[in-house]
């Protein structure tokens, strides 16, 4: 897995092949054909490591929402440990593919059904506990996942910095909500 | 240009090639080359064109903000008049590209910033006017294009109708400006 990121990186979806994985990995491009028949179920793989290990990073176990929520807003602006800069280029590259690549799509639609629901129940919770001003949870948790995606795109096709994206979210949620991260530092 | 919009749409970026063009046009391959060295010179008289359309539709003359933005708002939702389908899918390709390709980068920089301006211009003269609440107009700018980058994405990853953007950008405006274009109909 740890291969075909580091490949699709470096060439792009376009000139990704079985062999320019192998050559990222310890394997021979035979023993890749093994377990995969095609690029695509290689991709498929793919997009579902990262989405399990995305998944774990969202999965805050901190009873105080504001918490939770800081914790959300960490795990998605926080640059992969990896260190691998082009990791958000390879991965818009998956996003444009989605149309011709239905297995592709149903992964995406997961895990913005997992962004959604993170910050809906988590803004829920924290208006329960007088903590948020009274707002729509499902209808911030919506806005909150396009910010993001519209972060993504712009950290693309514009070299803008995600740090930007973070201080639109945040300021949103201020006017929302009534919170901002930075109050509970 | 058209001959580029329909051939990028139907084969994709990576499989665009001068003989595909050609096909979609009444044009010879070498009279394409007469005009463009490359495919990225191709591509980007193509987005030329593609702002500069764009850049006419949201040049509305209205002198009441409300109606601009909300002619904004047209501009941006309307399926193009040509009834491509595919269109967002094309677009999101070369944006994905844009690492790739300084020139093509260039131009998204440049119609964001189209785009930014005319919202942050609309919602000052709109609160000079007493129309819309007090609010940060460069803020509300970004945020509405950051939204809009997320539709963008979100209709060619997901699948997801441009509709519900629209309407997650106007729930915004209704909170953050105390407007909304049904206010107007």
């Amino acid at each position: 897995m740890e291969a075909t990121g580091r490949a699709l990186c470096e060439h792009g979806y376009a000139d990704l092949t079985m062999q320019r994985i192998a050559e990222k990995s310890s394997m021979t491009t035979s023993a890749i054909h093994y377990h995969f028949d095609t690029k695509e179920e290689l991709l498929n793989a793919f997009l579902d490591d990262l989405i399990e290990r995305f998944e774990e990073q969202l999965a805050c176990e901190a009873s105080d929402p504001r918490k939770r929520l800081a914790a959300f807003l960490d795990a998605i602006f926080t640059p992969s440990e990896k260190g691998r800069d082009d990791f958000p280029v390879a991965f818009m590259e998956l996003k444009a593919q989605a149309p011709y690549h239905p297995p592709f799509r149903e992964r995406f639609l997961d895990l913005d059904d997992a962004m959604q629901s993170v910050v809906a129940e988590t803004v829920q919770d924290g208006i329960d506990a007088g903590h948020f001003d009274e707002a729509d949870p499902e209808a911030v948790g919506r806005l909150v996942t396009t910010i993001i995606n519209g972060g993504h795109v712009r950290d693309v096709a514009l070299g803008e910095d995600p740090a930007d994206t973070r201080e639109v979210v945040e300021e949103y949620l201020g006017m929302q909500l009534g919170w901002t991260p930075e109050v509970e530092a």
